[in-house]
C-alpha cells in the first residue's frame, strides 16, 4: 500500500518508558512478510484503564477487556492484526481466553491480568494456534528500548499506510514524566467514544480512577472528534497504562491542578494520534478540519460538525477541489440541530462565503479554489445561535476509498 | 449521462388525468438542449397537500409551499431544474414570488394559488428572468394529453439518467379513479420525510386532510425508506393533487374503508417512484433491499436498516461483489438500537450466513458470491429481540458516485 500523501515525514522518536516492555512477532494470520502480533508488559502495580467501542456487536476481546478492566490488575496487553475475532460466538471468547492463558503462562501471571485487542476481518474464526505458538518467543524478546516502539506501532496495522506514534513530556509535582502512544486506523472510523486501536503508556503514578477520567475526557476531544466514514468499529479500543515508575507522588484526583501539565501532554499525544489516523484515512487525499461555532451548545456543535465531515457530498466536493459550499449548507440543515439560516455563516480556508443567509454579493471564488488545491482544508461554520463550539477532523472521499473497500475484507 | 444499468426498460404509459394539464419549456438556466421548466395546472377546487424537507436550511420554494399549502387554494405548480434557489436570502423568496406572479398572470389566478419547486445548485441566485420570460409560452402550451407526462417527468431531472413515472388505478365507492406520479432523484437522497421532488396527481375527490394523512403515511414507507447517500436535501418536496373530476362521492376521512383501494394505488405509485429513484442513484450499479425483522419495534428496525443501507463499508463491499457480511454485523452494532449478538441472524440473497452469534460452521460462500454478481441484492437481518420490522432500499457506492459528485455542483 502506498504511503498516504498526508502522512507525516517520519515516525517520531518515542523514548523508553520505565516499566514498559514491548515485543512483536509474525504469525501470518493474514499478512505475510511483516509482524502482526504485539505484546506489551507493564510493571506490577501499573494502572490500566480504557475506553471501548459502544457497538452492540463488540468483539470478543473488547468484551474481555471490559471485564478485566473492572478488576484492575493488568499486567500485559496482546494485540493481533488481520482478524478481529468479532461475531465469532462462544469460540471467539474461548480464543481470547486461550491467547491470554498463553501469555500468562509465559509471563508467570494470571490470564485475567492480560488484556487483548484484535483488528481485521469480522466473522472469521481466529486461528488462535498461530498466536499461542508465537507467544513464548514474543515473551522472550521483550525489550524496553526506544527503538521497539515503532516496531510495536507497525505490528498492529491493517490497511494503514504508516505506523502512528506520538510522545510528550510533562511534570507532576516537579517530577518529569513521559506519555507515549501508538494507534492504528484507518477505515470503519467513526469512534463513538474510543476508536480504532490506541494505546497510551506513561511512567507517571496516577490512580486508575483519575487516569480513567482523564482518558475519557481527552478521548472525546481527540479520537471521538475524527471520522473517516461514519462507520463505528466493533473493535474500537483505547487503553492507557501508568506504571508509576517516575515515582511522582501518586495522584488520585483527576481534577487536581498537579495533573494539569500531564493532561496537556496526554491531550497532545492523543490528538496527534487521532490526526495521524485521519491522515491515513482510506483513500484520503485531503485532510479536513471542520470548526463549528455559535451552536446552541457544544453537543449541537459536534453533531453539526460531524454532519458536515460525514457528508458524502461534502467529501466528494473536496476531493474534486470544488468550492461547493452549498453542500455545507445542506449538511448543516440536515443535522437536526437548531439553525437560523439568516445568521448562518460559512467559510472555506478562513474566507467568508456567506452573509445574511446568502452568498456574499460579487463573491470571488478563486481564493477558495486555491485553498482547495492544498492538502489541508478548513471549513468554518458560525451559527449565531448560542455559544456552543466543536472541532472535528475528517478526510475527503475518493476513488481510493472505494478501491480499498470494495476488495478488502475488514 | 449514460442511462443507469438499473433503469426500467421504458417510461410507463401514464393516462390522462381529468383536471390536470401539463407543459414544459427550456430556459437554459443550467442545462442546454433540454426542457428544464415544468408547469402543472389543476382544475379549480382541487385538493393539494405536501410533505416537505425537514432541513433547517430549506429552500425558498419549500418555505413558499409550506405557507401556500396552509391556505389550500392551489391552482398550479411550477418546477425548475438546475438551480435550487436555496440559501439565496431575501432575494430567493422574492424570486419565488416573481415566478408565481408570472404564472398567476398567465393563468388568471392569484400568486398564492401557485406552488413552486426548484432543484439544482445551492446558493446561486436564481436567474428568475429566464423563468418569467418562459411562462407565457408555457401557459399557452398546456396539454392534458397522455404523452405530456413523460415530457414533464423529463423536464425536472438533474443528474438523473432517466425520467421516472408511475401510474395505478383504483376504485372509490365503485367509481374508477387514477393516480399518476413522477419524480426525480438522484443524489442528496436520504429524505427525512419527503425526498427529492415527487408529484402525484389523481382525479379522485378526496378532502385535503384525508389526502394529507394518506400522503404522509405512504411517504414514510416509500420515499422515506430509500437512501442513496444519507444526505437530506434542502429541497425535498412531495406534493399530491386531487382534482375530484372522477366525481366519486367526496371522502373526508382517511380511515374510511372506501379509500382502501385508492391507498393501495397511491402506495404502488409512490413505492414504484421511490424505487426508480434508487435505481438511478448516483453511480449505482446494484440495487440493495435491506429487510430487518425482530427489532424492538418498527422504528428501531428502520434505524438498523438505514444504518446498513448507509454504511460506506457495506455499500463498497457490495460494489466489489464481496460477501463481506461482517460489515453488516458492524452496521447493526453501531446503530445504537437493542441487539443481542447471539440471536442476530444475517442473510444475503436469502441465504443464512450466521447462527448463534457466529458464522454457520462449514459455510459455503459461493452461492452468496453468485447472488452478489447480480443487480438486485437482498440483505436480511433477524434480530430476535421483538416484533419490529422495516424495509429500506439503497444502492452501492461506486467510482461513479465520486465522479459525479466531485465535479457536479448540486
Amino acid at each position: 500500500m502506498k504511503r498516504s500523501p498526508l502522512a507525516p515525514s517520519a515516525f517520531p522518536t518515542l523514548p523508553q518508558i520505565d516499566g514498559v516492555e514491548l515485543a512483536t512477532a509474525a504469525t501470518a494470520i493474514k499478512y505475510h512478510g511483516r509482524d502482526d502480533l504485539m505484546l506489551a508488559v507493564m510493571a506490577p502495580g501499573s494502572a490500566a484503564v480504557g475506553v471501548l467501542t459502544q457497538s452492540a456487536t463488540a468483539s470478543a476481546p473488547v468484551r474481555w477487556c471490559r471485564r478485566r478492566l473492572a478488576q484492575q490488575q493488568p499486567h500485559a496487553l496482546i494485540v493481533n492484526a488481520g482478524n478481529a475475532n468479532t461475531f465469532t460466538g462462544e469460540a471467539g471468547w474461548q480464543h481470547v481466553r486461550e491467547t491470554c492463558e498463553a501469555v500468562a503462562a509465559a509471563l508467570g501471571c494470571r490470564p485475567e491480568q492480560v488484556l487483548a485487542a484484535s483488528t481485521g476481518v469480522i466473522g472469521e474464526p481466529l486461528p488462535v494456534a498461530k498466536i499461542v505458538d508465537a507467544v513464548p518467543k514474543l515473551a522472550s524478546s521483550l525489550s524496553p528500548r526506544a527503538c521497539i516502539w515503532q516496531q510495536a506501532a507497525a505490528a498492529i496495522l491493517t490497511t494503514d499506510t504508516f505506523p502512528k506514534g506520538a510522545t510528550a513530556d510533562a511534570e507532576i509535582a516537579g517530577v518529569p514524566v513521559t506519555v507515549n502512544g501508538f494507534a492504528k486506523g484507518s477505515g470503519m472510523i467513526e469512534p463513538n467514544m474510543a476508536t480504532l486501536l490506541a494505546f497510551l503508556f506513561t511512567d507517571a503514578a496516577i490512580a486508575p480512577t483519575a487516569l480513567q477520567s482523564m482518558l475519557s475526557v481527552v478521548a472525546d476531544q481527540s479520537f471521538n472528534a475524527i471520522t473517516v466514514d461514519g462507520d463505528t468499529s466493533t473493535s474500537d479500543t483505547c487503553l492507557a497504562f501508568a506504571t508509576g515508575k517516575a515515582a511522582n507522588p501518586m495522584v488520585a484526583d483527576a481534577d487536581s491542578p498537579v495533573l494539569d501539565d500531564f493532561k496537556g501532554a496526554l491531550e497532545r499525544v492523543m490528538t496527534d494520534l487521532a490526526q495521524q489516523v485521519i491522515r491515513d484515512g482510506e483513500g484520503a487525499q485531503k485532510w479536513i478540519t471542520v470548526e463549528v461555532r455559535g451552536a446552541e451548545d457544544d453537543r449541537a456543535a459536534k453533531v453539526i460538525a460531524k454532519s458536515i465531515a460525514n457528508s458524502p457530498l461534502v467529501k466528494t466536493a473536496i476531493a474534486g477541489e470544488d468550492a461547493n459550499w452549498g453542500r455545507i449548507v445542506m449538511a448543516v440543515g440536515k443535522s437536526g440541530e437548531k439553525v437560523n439560516p439568516d445568521r448562518l455563516e460559512i467559510s472555506i480556508g478562513g474566507i467568508r462565503v456567506t452573509e445574511h443567509g446568502r452568498r456574499i454579493a460579487d463573491f470571488d471564488e478563486s481564493p477558495l479554489t486555491e485553498h482547495l488545491k492544498g492538502r489541508e482544508i478548513l471549513l468554518g461554520v458560525e451559527l449565531g445561535v448560542g455559544g456552543g463550539r466543536a472541532r472535528v477532523w475528517g478526510c475527503d472521499l475518493t476513488h481510493g476509498y472505494i478501491d480499498i473497500n470494495a476488495h478488502y475484507r475488514s
